[in-house]
């Protein structure tokens, strides 16, 4: 309804009430204007009805949807189940081109209009999150895993290309080859590495206290030990499982800086954190970063898929070319070579998810759930301590870990065990009966009493899930994320206490 | 995106793509823009994107969607559950005012502008159908019965003002009170006249052949036995089972303008037949129709709960008057004697139905739909004889209706026949055979063999069911109605085959 | 995937998982199984995802949607659209039967068993929100309106046949033709009555200080000029705007009693007022009420569409009869004859919306939406009382409307007002600035100064619009209706006050 | 409503019609355990409402759907906006773990089986399509291109891992490196070599009369010049545009199996080519193939964002190395090693768009497209034919690409081609003209007359698009591909007479 058929629309009711109604049509595409111009977060959330809005409108233009096209080509967008068309919106192009991940598609302007819009708003929900002086983020349909091979994929092809210049004519450049790893006890990171065709160097962290840190010294020593010049990237973690803490970026950051090595970040969930993008902003302004990654479906609520990748802005990038004035030690547009490096097309699908949800919060919206969790976070710490004291415990001590929090086990006799199957005896069983009493993601860690080894891409790790090769005592974790309420929070406590008196009855 | 808004896209994606989408989105305003200005079908079918644009943007122009509305009146369109809202398009406030249902709605600008349309595309769609001269439809939310009550309440209104001009003054005026009615066996057309306060009179039809056709002597007896003065209305139908076939509503209409007595028509599903639409053409062209009836769900495919009425055009009207000179004569605008009758609002739910259906059909779709129902009813008649002929019965010959087909059951074995329950024994048994084998809609009648007597609105049919107090043959109907398939007709031909065979060996 | 099924997949993923996830598909059929058994309100609200598991299996058990059927009748409910098949979950047949609106229909059994738990569900949701001893509901697809006139023409038919049984045979019956009716300055009721083909009668109200209330002495004398033989019901109401008070219904009943005469409320939006649903109940209690009707849309938030038809319970029924030994004082069940009455099958859409609707809130978010408008009322009372201090004028007193309020006009200078058109000018123009502020709903009734005559159903009344032929002041009303906000109420006096400056300023 | 719950509503409605409906749901349960435990696809394609069915209940098998789930962990599923929710079927966990992404979640057992039953239905639907003997297949949430480059980095982790053990204690491997590649004009295969970290040697097409087809020698040259052992794979294509054919892949993976070379097949849309399935089957039967890549949107009409990895069986696989009894002539588990490789969870968005498709299709549906093609295919190239002597051109001979076929261009003055803007002049402005006549995906190559120098990954291809250095003629190119219609290829040609008058005019 454009003011024209609104015009036409009044022979057939008053002008005066199809004026009014006109009117709010032309609200809500003010609504879209202003996001066009503005390029940022609305203000306030939109509703359902305006968000399907856009997304009819831009379906409508791409050319899978033109009335009256005849497809001769052999992609033409064409979908088969009515079923599929609607859950996509009649999307069906995918976002990129061969040459780009983030090029517009000359038969699908709608599809690359919404993904540059993705882009922009996440962007701004970044900063409102707390991360400053980024660049412009790319998105990805990929969860958080295969998003860091291709960030590293990005790092091997720019890395060939530097040593090509450099090699003697005709040889084959030999390119760094080692990625320094800061010890975290979750496969995917390790995976992505060798993925990649990287060969991982494990470095320990180091317990102060309850909290398990980076161990610079070791970090140090490796790198002279192998010699900067053969290893590719240290890949560090922020956010993790307590009594784990994130890694001191900062540190490693001006490690990297000075070194002249890629510093590439896994975030995974650390967006929803403040405290997680202060040490993330910090340490780009401080040393050297070059890309993070972090998954969408942990820090926006979406179903699994997506990642943003992002790095700090040109003005970082440029000011620290300036100090050091060795080429070198030039941070490395990661995000850029990525997008560049993506071959062929992808689905649009993690893209709209994120755009949706983006557009229902609006910055409002956002900048309240962010807040909301931050309090639950408090909230499930202060909840947690009142247990722990009336059971004998003690939540662990890991001031440095935002989100993550862990509860000693020291009075569970973990010898007779109740238990369920040969894969489910000991400490780890009081895991199952809390997820039997629908609390989920609650991890038991037999850290002191059931250490388990495992090899991971080829690695020996010795008490693996416990972060270190030694702890002092088994441990709960539970985490306050993005949309966890109080409620939730409640739920557990009780359920514990319903199950510690169980678990030490039998 | 309206252009303003596709001009700032072009910041984000190139202009020449943008122009493109932009374009096509003109393409979809385009035909709303030929729909609103035309005010038929559309030549071809709209895409469901398309239909969904048009309500959306209807939808938007109501008051209870209007963006930052404050609502503090007792009826402000609030939908609790998302679920509801989303399934009626966000549309909350109904159609219609206190004063008349086809007026327009102050808060509900975009509801009104569908109701509109939809009147208009359903008098298109009638015309196509083969309806001449008809006047304005009427789309009610209620369905064949109660939308015929409505129509004679207005009738009993209409007289009452009109005898009540006439009475003499504080007198309470005496008004017609009987209907005289053509019989038919289906319950909701008799209680249709009772529930509107008048007093039905039954016209038995009799038997021409195998068919049953209306006996014009007796219902000209019966009108002036009662007296012209007493009676309110003839009520007629047209679409009905063989072996009954439409009532001659040429003769009646002839009858009723000689009399100066009110015609109304239940032509139920009498729209999908180009025979129906035609006999009731030539009934208002030749003689007197006050108001025609028809249901939205047997002619246009949508879920229960419509009606439409309509009544010849107004220069049909016009013509009548000069013609008789006689003011008594003059035909009655019953659809707008209901239109205004009806107090207050009423569901858009209906009239939504109606509005998606015929513009995802569009005018060919439509032609194409009705074109195949008659192909279809011709392929029943001759599967069918087929069909008889195999098993030595034969199709009730019953030329005049054009939907509905009976087959004589002389050859079934009435008297042994197998019974699952009290209540299904005899020949009906054979119905439920059919039914459990997924035939639905067939219908056995033991209008020989097992006669049943019922009252109906305090009226007593004896072999009720068969339209007749006796008929020669007991028989099975089957109907080609509007989506009835070919594979339909084969379906129930083969499980007939089996049934008999089983029936006959039990 | 019932457990069969669930067993089959443990081939396909490990027979642990599967086994929680067969589990969690229990719990969901659990909850249907409490609904089933229970016939109440589930405890908490559903999730849309089990409320469509519901439509979706009830759906299946209607024959229209069978696997491999074939239909051969004339009703099948085929739908043509998917759009529309899918805003009615395949729902097709509608309800009821040409028999009653309320009766199973074979070839739908699932729709069937979705209206009785409608009925059942809304019966629950009337005790709760106050209707004591009310019997069975009866959901109709009809507006309040025409479900007034559907109750009008139960008793029209009723009496019909009650005095057919005493009339001399052969006689033409005479029926009461009267109906008293306490004014209310709403049209959709006093059609109701015309429509219906009763003669209204219209009671004026008496002031008491601001508030218009019943003038049970006028209705005595009225009464016996006519002579209660010739009555055929007092139709008196409930909710509506302020400054008229609900109908002392009490008084009102208990006159019914003692004279044998049939009362209907009309109670449009009165259930979600606790003091309404008591004083409906005391009515009943304390004397005759035989019909009660009130709409979904404004007690349940749904769109407009449906009404609630509900009578006291047989218990109070018989109780009555005994007391009085006087077969004509009995009250009448107008609900089941209501439902008898209606002719043939209706739009099962309204119901639909309902049970959604009471799914979604369950038993807590029902008494939570009640509880909280009686909060925001009070709010509204509140700060309409502030506002009115600010700009020297005063809340009308009218304790017992429980749900608009009045505020008077006195300070506002209605003979320079500006006017945006002719029929805009004076006073109510105030009402035309609030409507283009996005505050819908507000009504400026100018009682003193601007005087309508309008005349309705063909009875003359001065001062069309205040319920009175005399008011002392102009005034304002809002209302504080189910899923009205304190933030409408704050939005609304903002407004207000903007709105009072602009007028003095013009 | 499981057979319990039935029951109860028995208590509702009548018995003997919930038995109708408690049927009606066990006949659809009753295909699912079809389709669970033949593990095919159906014989006919599902409806809609059986679909969902299927997908609701597996959401409600995934543990963020768990009614009363309290989530405490960090990855809990949560989704915040409804949009996104529903347009998921709730589900939120993606497909896959760290460990693989074909592996089952144990929080996700619902997710997990859809995964499982795609697998296998897209295993039947290749083999329908005429693909015989394949393992079984891996759908990846990835599109072609970067399907590809996970399938090269799982090669190049297994050869990392084959000559680890090989190499001499603590010396880096040294792996094979680069990867013949015979020359198709799209970026995407090449970028997935070098995303891989592989050096790319592209071998030249040779010219047999119009036809493009694989220079063996020039292959055996290239292959005997660097040296098998330095060579990771020959990389080959089918599907492609006229006048290239698909590749000699029988004479290659003959070439693969004799001398220990990895062969990769990219097959991006030859599913849908009964002849391309059976070159396929021929080449993995009579030579080596170890991985075949295939694109889901081209295949299935399914938005862009997967693929199908697919290798043969292991019966095709063990014959092979006790053929050789060589052991690095085994072909290699890529489609497993893909699985292994991919690091953590990953979108199930891909693979849900798959498995409603292939259920809506069934057997007989996804036959009838195939059959569907082959006929458009052949009606395409006789109206291409027809066309091409009415204007003196001709069609070009490829009579070995089953999809593509290409329109000679020598009539078409191209010197003083009008010119719409700089990038479009010449012969290609025909291709806009078809265009902006909407005709998507009619390619014009100028390849005698524009011949256009282009650098792809870092490689510069003389007269890129044309598949070869030089060409006799320019041409224009159209696709019958799955969905492609009759009306279609009209229409195409239909505008394609107006152009070729228009261009010749100009």
């Amino acid at each position: 309804m454009d003011p024209q058929n609104c015009d036409l629309a009044t022979g057939l009711v008053s002008k005066r009430y199809i004026n009014q109604g006109s009117q709010a049509i032309s609200g809500r595409h003010k609504l879209i204007k202003t996001l066009l111009s503005q390029r940022k977060l609305p203000d306030h959330g939109w509703d359902d009805a305006t968000i399907e809005m856009l997304l009819q409108d831009a379906s409508f233009m791409d050319s899978n949807n033109f009335l009256d096209n005849a497809g001769v080509g052999e992609r033409e967008g064409r979908v088969a189940s009515q079923l599929v068309a609607r859950r996509h919106y009649n999307l069906a192009h995918g976002v990129g081109r061969s040459g780009n991940i983030a090029a517009e598609q000359p038969k699908a302007a709608g599809s690359s209009l919404l993904a540059s819009i993705t882009s922009l708003l996440v962007g701004d929900a970044l900063q409102l999150a707390g991360l400053g002086d980024a660049g412009p983020p790319l998105i990805v349909p990929l969860a958080t895993g295969m998003a860091l091979t291709l960030g590293l994929l990005a790092l091997q092809q720019t890395l060939a290309l530097q040593h090509a210049t450099k090699a003697s004519p005709g040889a084959i450049p030999i390119t760094p080859t080692y990625v320094l790893w800061s010890r975290i006890d979750q496969k995917t990171c390790l995976k992505s590495i060798t993925a990649a065709g990287f060969l991982p160097v494990v470095i320990p962290l180091q317990r102060q206290g309850d909290q398990l840190v980076t161990d610079m010294q070791s970090l140090h020593d490796k790198l002279n030990s192998i010699g900067p010049e053969n290893i590719a990237a240290i890949v560090s973690t922020t956010s993790c499982f307590a009594p784990r803490g994130p890694d001191d970026i900062i540190s490693i950051a001006k490690l990297c800086q000075q070194q002249g090595i890629v510093h590439i970040i896994n975030n995974a969930y650390g967006i929803q954190s403040r405290a997680l993008c202060k040490l993330v902003t910090a340490a780009w302004r401080r040393g050297r970063v070059d890309l993070v990654v972090q998954s969408t479906d942990k820090n926006f609520m979406v179903p699994v898929g997506g990642a943003v990748l992002v790095g700090p802005s040109n003005k970082i990038r440029t000011r620290e070319s300036n100090n050091n004035n060795n080429n070198n030690n030039n941070n490395i547009d990661l995000v850029g070579a990525a997008a560049s490096l993506y071959p062929g097309r992808a689905s649009s699908s993690a893209m709209l998810d994120v755009l949706i949800t983006l557009l229902h919060w609006g910055r409002s919206g956002w900048l309240e759930m962010l807040e909301s969790r931050e309090n639950v976070y408090q909230y499930a710490l202060e909840s947690l301590q009142s247990f722990a004291r009336s059971v004998g415990e003690r939540v662990l001590d890991t001031p440095d870990n935002p989100i993550s929090l862990g509860l000693s086990l020291y009075t569970l006799n973990t010898n007779n065990a109740p238990s369920s199957s040969p894969s489910m005896n000991g400490i780890t069983y009081l895991g199952s009966m809390l997820f039997n009493r629908c609390i989920s993601g609650a991890r038991v860690v037999g850290a002191k009493s059931q250490r388990k080894q495992e090899t991971v891409a080829g690695i020996e790790f010795p008490n693996y899930g416990a972060h270190n090769d030694e702890y002092p005592c088994d441990y709960l974790t539970i985490a306050a994320t993005l949309g966890c309420s109080r409620n939730d929070i409640d739920l557990c406590i009780d359920k514990l206490r319903v199950c510690f008196k169980e678990y030490k009855q039998k």
